[in-house]
Parts: structure tokens; C-alpha cells; sequence
């Protein structure tokens, strides 16, 4: 079955990387099912989530520059681990490698970030450690609870179960895009990109949800991966406009590129993607709603272990696999990046129908 | 006065960086008072220690390249803050930023040195974050419980305790020596160099303590720190060489540099420094005796507030603060720092004796 979790270059370098390490038996989660490592520990009544994320790829090829972003997103990458997980926010430990010759206002700025983040998250700065280095590095750990209830993970989606997203999608390869744009004649677009992560949303997706996951990696990336974690297979309905946030759909048709580019990743929007029982989704809509949230259903689960859309006009399989190493096997090109999802969109307008 | 906080560079730039975060009550330890943060969260027996550590300055410098030494110190640098605060160990994420070119073997190596340090100090690997970078960077976080028993930080420490190091000093800084030895006939001599952390001393430590801080940054700079956060004085009695690993002793004297240097930092042994009340210093060292363990006594607390220490055959008051912020002023070049501290030792050989 080439649908293992090995045929990605992330899940067979972590395998390779974690391969003999010994799991505490107080943790929950397999490797890789969660978001957030869950933790049982004898003494304590609460169950600890732990996660941490690093902004790497993102400085290095200059995709956040400004410090303000930089410290927001340090935060946020984790708080949304957080919300994948339905953990309640506790705190925050820092990891900031800061160029020796920062000035005050990047500081500051780098610290508003951070602070704001947490405000917004329900996090506090528990502590951290600072290094000096020409090259900016930022990583950050976040502490959350639960306290009763179900636990939530990547796993445990069943077919029929109805697919959801927290909210409109796109935002985060739309930045990218307006970011790196090149040959345009005009000056690419300053897009706002400031996401906010969904730990109240996480909170009440708990008490519902068969399986969730955010979309960090972007969209397809997180499909691909519920789908080898669960043996299924997932089919978006409806018309991808109406999945997308406008300013994304501004963006990606400005750039004269098809819709799904928006879904791709490496960068993604930091949504919750989220599985509930379709017996249940109704109740659970109104209930969000209720609250002033509007999830949106963008699809269901099915048997068939694969990634469906409308693209072309027709309900097409789409090669997640090629599209999660991409990034990776054209080292960062961005440019190059684009040109290879134009190659798979024609291709994909050869390829005969597919029905699931 | 001049003995503040602030007047460390790295104290003041944390300062900066933190000003304005809400701290959260559940957090026991004020902003820098211990090596892990400690947090007592409701519904929880349990207190939880959480601590984050980068190795940044080691990798930019190449301090450390051996990718076995690169894995166990990212763990070890993280288990002995736990120890700081005589924890018992649960956990250990890890942030790592790998050359996408790294080979198998690199990778194994750098795994084996994870592996084998989790093991050495009772930790586990819970998960955590890949990414890719041509500059390796390695950061994790360490996660350890305290069941009921007194809380231990860098504070409590009163004049007339006894100062007490884990164990022989100065390999931290011998092994930097022989690294960046420069000018010499013969190759650096290749020294061992593979701390292991004071986890298990550090849980009994935690019952006879009144402060406590691991010398990561090296001797001295842990001194400079518990006498300005408690106001007091350190004293260093007896013969530097006999509170020197005698490896340390040998690289010092084979190049022909002063014995106290091997305390400078920045780069520590990753020992404890702990103090514990003179009335109950033979209790607790022959209770240590007995489990196997022989921490040396090194010095006592005082009320001046200096650091002093046998050099040049007299106690000499040694400028912390100088030596402390040397490396950030220097930007990390080693001849310069070995030079300026060269410079120290002649200036302290012509200062008038002082007493306290």
C-alpha cells in the first residue's frame, strides 16, 4: 500500500528520528496521533497537553519578516496545537534566538507579538531561554489541561462522519503567495495574515469531534494526514469558493492560479479541521452557532483511502502524496514550487473521471 | 548599586523581553528564581516543572559538532534544570532544525546521543518538532513533578550556609580550551566531554537546601547570579584545585592559563551549586556519603555582597559582572575573551587585599 505514513518525507524522517526512543507510559498518544502529547500522570487529576513548534522554514526563506508576526506566530503555532487537542491554555515557554544587533524596536515589537498571542489564546509567558545568533530562530512550548471528558485526537474518524473546518480557508498559502509573488508587474499585495488560534472552538469541538487536526501544513497536507492515521478516505463537497476566504480567493485569482493552490500548503491558515458523527452534526452546528461560531462542513469521510475534490468541474483524486514532499524535494523554491502544482493541475485535466 | 540584576547583559535583555507578560497564578517561581518553572495547578497534587533550553551559541561557534554530543547535550543541558529544582523526570520534547543534507549516520548518531541521554537522566521522549535548515539547531523542553516536599529555587540562601558543588568543577571550560585552542604546536587534545545531570542528587538535594542552580553558564556566572538575587555574598575557601576535575587542571596548566579560569564560564559543567544551613551540613553530607555520593564543600555564603576566591594566594574579589557579560561583548570570539580575562588576572595581581 504506497498510502503509509512512510511515503511522506516528514512522517519517514520523524520515524527514522524517533525510532528507539522509549514512550512513558504515562503518555496517551501514540507518536503522531495528536497534535499535542497527552499526558496521565499518577498524582494529578487533569490530563496535560504539551506541544512544541518551531518557526524555522519560515524565517529562513523570509516568508515572516516583520517582528510583530514573528512573535504572534511563535505563540499562535502552539496555542493551536493546543486547540487540535480541546486542551485548556495554561502557559507558554519561550525558545528566542535573537541576532546580536536587534534594536529596541524590534524588540519591542517581537514582544508585542508574543504577548498579544497570548492574550488572545489564553496563554501566559511561563519562562524561556534567549540566545544570541545572526540568524533569528523562534520556539515555543505550550502547557495546556483537560480537565474530564473525551480525549481528542488525529484519530478515531469513521466514513459518513461529516468533515468540518473551523473556519473560511486559504489565508495561509495566500500570504505565502502575495509574499513571494515574482514577474508581477505590481508590487505584491500586503495581505493580513494574523491567525488566531481556535482554543475556545477546540474546547467545545472536544465534547463532539471523532478525530481532529489543524492545518499548520495547510490544507491537503492535514487531509492526506487523517487519511493514512484512520485508513480512510476524504471527499470535499460543495464548491471550493465556498470554503475559501474571500481575501485568499482575491489573492489566487489575481495571480491568475486554480483555487486548490490555496489548499496545497506547506503554509497553512492554523484552522481546526474536525470530524463529527453525521447523526450528530446537526446538533452540533446549532450548538456552535449558538455560541457565535459558524463551522463550516466541507466535506465527509469515506472508504476509499483518498483525497477527492471538485477541480476541473468534476470530483477529482488528488495526488496528496506529491504535493506534501513537494516543498521539500524543490528545497524551498517557491517559484519552482508553483510551476510543479501547474504541472499536476494539466495533469489532472487529462486523468479520466473518478467516482467514490 | 551596581551588583542589580540589570548589569548583566543577558539579565537586562531578559528584562526587556519580558516586561509587560501577564504571569500566570498558577506559577510559583517568580522571573528568573529557578532553573524550571514551577507550577501548582488546581486539580493537580503535583507540582509540575517546565523548562526550555536551546543549544544555539555551542552549534554557531562549533563548540560542539560530534552530532552524538550535539543530541546528548540538548537533552542533558534541559534534565539538569530539573534538577536545579529536584524534580523527579518525566519528559522531553524536542525542536530540532536538521541540514536537509544531513547523512544516516549523522542522524543515528545524533539519536543515540538523545536516546542515551534520556536514559541517564530518566526522561522520555514525549515528541516534538522537525525541521529543516542548512544551520543545525537543537532546542528542547523538559517536563518533571515534584510530590509534596519543600520547593527548592536560586533563592533562600543566608549568610553562614555552607556553598556545596554537585561535584568536580571546571570540565565545561576545559573542554572549550581544548576546542578552540589556537597557536599551539601540538592538536588540541580531544577531552571528554559528556556531562551527565545531577537528576537523582538533585531530589534529595531538594530536602536540604535553601537555593540551588546548575553552572550551565559555567562557575562563575551561577555565583554572580545567587548573589544577586539573594543579596549575599559567595566565599570560596580551600584550594581552587581541589573543587577542579583533575582533567580541567591538566588542559588549564597545559596552557598555561590561571586555575580560576576554568570557573569563567560561559560554557559550564553542568554541575549543581546548592547551599545548604551549617547546622545541618555534616547531616547532609554524610547522608550523601551513604547513597554513594561526595558533593564538595566549596565555600560559604556571606553577608558582603562579592564573590571572592584564593587567587594569587590571597581571597581576591572577582568581577562577576565583568567576566559574566565578556563572551556577549567579545560577539564570541575566544582569543579575545581568553586575552581580556588575561588582562583581569594581572589587574587582580596588583589590587590591595581585601577582607571581609
Amino acid at each position: 500500500d504506497l498510502r503509509t505514513m512512510k511515503h511522506v518525507l516528514e512522517n519517514s524522517l520523524i520515524e527514522r528520528l524517533t525510532q528507539g526512543f522509549a514512550r512513558n507510559e504515562s503518555q496517551i498518544n501514540g507518536l503522531q496521533d495528536s497534535d499535542a502529547e497527552l499526558l496521565r500522570l499518577p498524582g494529578c487529576d487533569l490530563v496535560l497537553a504539551l506541544t512544541t513548534d518551531s518557526l524555522a522554514e519560515e524565517l529562513e526563506v523570509g516568508l515572516y519578516r516583520d517582528p510583530y508576526l514573528i512573535g504572534w506566530m511563535a505563540v499562535t503555532v502552539n496555542a493551536s496545537d493546543l486547540a487540535a487537542v480541546g486542551a485548556e491554555p495554561v502557559g507558554v515557554l519561550l525558545s528566542e534566538t535573537i541576532p546580536p544587533d536587534a534594536d529596541d524596536d524590534f524588540l519591542a515589537a517581537l514582544q508585542r507579538g508574543v504577548s498579544d498571542a497570548c492574550s488572545a489564546s489564553g496563554l501566559h509567558v511561563l519562562g524561556g531561554d534567549t540566545n544570541f545568533s545572526p540568524r533569528i530562530h523562534m520556539s515555543a512550548t505550550a502547557l495546556g489541561v483537560l480537565a474530564d471528558g473525551p480525549i481528542m485526537t488525529r484519530k478515531g474518524c469513521r466514513p459518513r462522519d461529516a468533515v468540518f473546518a473551523s473556519g473560511p480557508l486559504g489565508l495561509g498559502s495566500a500570504f505565502a503567495l502575495t509574499q513571494f509573488q515574482s514577474g508581477s508587474e505590481d508590487p505584491p499585495q500586503n495581505m493580513m495574515f494574523k491567525p488566531r488560534a481556535r482554543v475556545r472552538e477546540g474546547q467545545m469541538v472536544r465534547h463532539w469531534a471523532t478525530s481532529c487536526m489543524d492545518t499548520s501544513d495547510g490544507v491537503i497536507p492535514t487531509l492526506d494526514q487523517l487519511v493514512r492515521l484512520n485508513d480512510v478516505g476524504i471527499k470535499l463537497t460543495g464548491k471550493l469558493e465556498d470554503i475559501l476566504h474571500p481575501d485568499a480567493l482575491y489573492a489566487v485569482r489575481a495571480a491568475d492560479l486554480p483555487e486548490w493552490f490555496l489548499l496545497a500548503g506547506p503554509h497553512g491558515e492554523f484552522e481546526l479541521l474536525f470530524t463529527v458523527p453525521r447523526e450528530s452534526r446537526e446538533r452540533f452546528s446549532s450548538t456552535a452557532s449558538a455560541l457565535g461560531w459558524e463551522p463550516i462542513e466541507i466535506g465527509e469521510i469515506v472508504k476509499h483511502q483518498a483525497v477527492t475534490m471538485p477541480i476541473h468541474g468534476r470530483q477529482q483524486e488528488v495526488d496528496t502524496t506529491t504535493i506534501r514532499n513537494l516543498f521539500t524535494e524543490v528545497r524551498g523554491d517557491v517559484n519552482q514550487y508553483v510551476a510543479k502544482l501547474v504541472t499536476l493541475h494539466e495533469e489532472m485535466a487529462k486523468t479520466t473521471l473518478v467516482h467514490h
